[in-house]
């Protein structure tokens, strides 16, 4: 099987074009190719097929062999990978995903893709749609109690909950600690992912993530999406804003007369290979 | 560069035919490929170049870029890749490492290595030698108080000190907790690997490792050997026995008369891959 090792921030998928390699078993082949010791190494595989009502369909498995619906990091791959391997020549692609059909940009370099802008849809407040327990109709600035301390989160779904925390320096956040405690809290029905943010000033933050049922990753898309929505909504930051992650950066444009949330970040190339499965 | 990824009981390197392949910036390149998300992933970079006084010179370099002496997994790999690319067709082989020339031989199945012998030499018991800080001759079944318990160590050095503890049973063993302690107890000035071993019959025990450095891992060559030393010492096996590791099975032999340790093992290549450096 013909591969192609790629990033987005640090999250790594083996990228397959299925419209010339046929996968058998492939949750096994998942399992298997990710594993980062006995195998290719990756948080999971992303399969590049046609699709009838878009341009491609990425078709994704997690390293445990589950299917997975969307990745912002992964789908910015997969549009590099269709443009620079001359599966397309177009400059604006729609992608199927089991979230449903997603609209990229790409930005090119030297004739390469770059960068890609992902639309990313519109964030939900409403409490029950998150799900977050609440009366209110919106959480902003809500204060919660965490193993004793005090905090305030901002309650988005980008798709997924998110629970957004201020604080002021993410370097000495004892994550391992908080993030569980955040993750399992009662009035989070459906577990949560938390973003501590760290303003730096009106047009950039520093973002540390704990992802359910992951801890913490070198970057979450939809958390840095439902982040700056959090900023703007406190009035923290412009509703343009550049997101330092662990990973790399993001550029996050909330389009408030729209409604929608566009990601903007890098898509890289880390190496071809051949596996016999 | 081109590059084979290959693994002995999970113990992977990117592997690199420098007598086809030049790299500059050694040191940096081998930090950059084995970033397990962002590079190849990888324990490590090993360069196979000609030597003057063996077949072969193992030149290996750790994840944090700094050199390696000896690897009883990479060197296996090493045979394999000389062997199965047809750089050699002997079965016999010698490698030059920067711990000396070490004796190989292969097992082929199907015309391609499946295993390889190492001859791993002589054991050392010597407390002063090994180091560790004592009055007798040699340390087995050795009283130390670890965390207010009381263990027995048996102290052997590969090249490399080792302290073998017995234990009723690995899998519920709290190695995070322990195995630093051992690793920094005042007895073992240059610290110590740790192997914790569980005798399954004469001829067989099962094995974990604290590796002074790096802490748990999936093998240990020279652990494996130690541990076997420390069984026959306290009559516990026969000479020859399968040690079961996390990452799969070693079969150690001690020979008594001649003073040496051969270690048999697997040598699994994973894929090829190039990348642009």
């Amino acid at each position: 099987m013909k591969f192609t090792k790629m990033q987005g921030c640090g999250n790594d998928y083996v990228y397959v074009d299925c419209t010339k390699e046929v996968i058998e078993h492939i949750p096994e082949t998942a399992v298997k190719v990710s594993d980062r010791h006995f195998g290719i190494g990756s948080d999971g595989l992303i399969l590049i097929k046609s699709s009838e009502t878009a341009d491609f369909f990425m078709d994704m498995y997690n390293n445990d062999g589950s299917r997975g619906k969307m990745c912002g990091n992964g789908i910015r791959c997969v549009a590099k990978y269709v443009y620079d391997y001359g599966l397309t020549n177009k400059e604006h692609l729609r992608i199927e995903t089991l979230s449903g059909i997603k609209e990229l940009d790409l930005i090119l370099q030297d004739g390469k893709v770059s960068q890609v802008t992902v639309n990313m849809g519109a964030p939900i407040l409403q409490p029950s749609l998150i799900p977050v327990v609440s009366d209110k109709d919106v959480l902003i600035k809500e204060p919660i109690t965490i193993d004793g301390q005090r905090y305030e989160i901002t309650c988005v779904s980008m798709g997924n909950p998110h629970a957004v925390v201020f604080v002021e320096d993410t370097s000495s956040l004892p994550i391992e600690v908080i993030g569980p405690k955040f993750e399992n809290h009662p009035i989070f029905p459906d577990r949560v992912n938390t973003e501590f943010i760290q303003i730096i000033d009106r047009t950039h933050i520093r973002m540390r993530v704990w992802e359910r049922g992951s801890g913490e990753t070198f970057a979450c898309g939809t958390g840095a999406c439902a982040s700056v929505v959090a900023c703007v909504l406190n009035g923290l930051t412009e509703p343009e804003v550049t997101v330092t992650l662990l990973g790399g950066d993001l550029s996050i444009r909330y389009d408030q007369k729209e409604n929608t949330i566009y990601m903007t970040g890098p898509a890289v190339k880390v190496y071809e290979g051949e596996i016999e499965l």
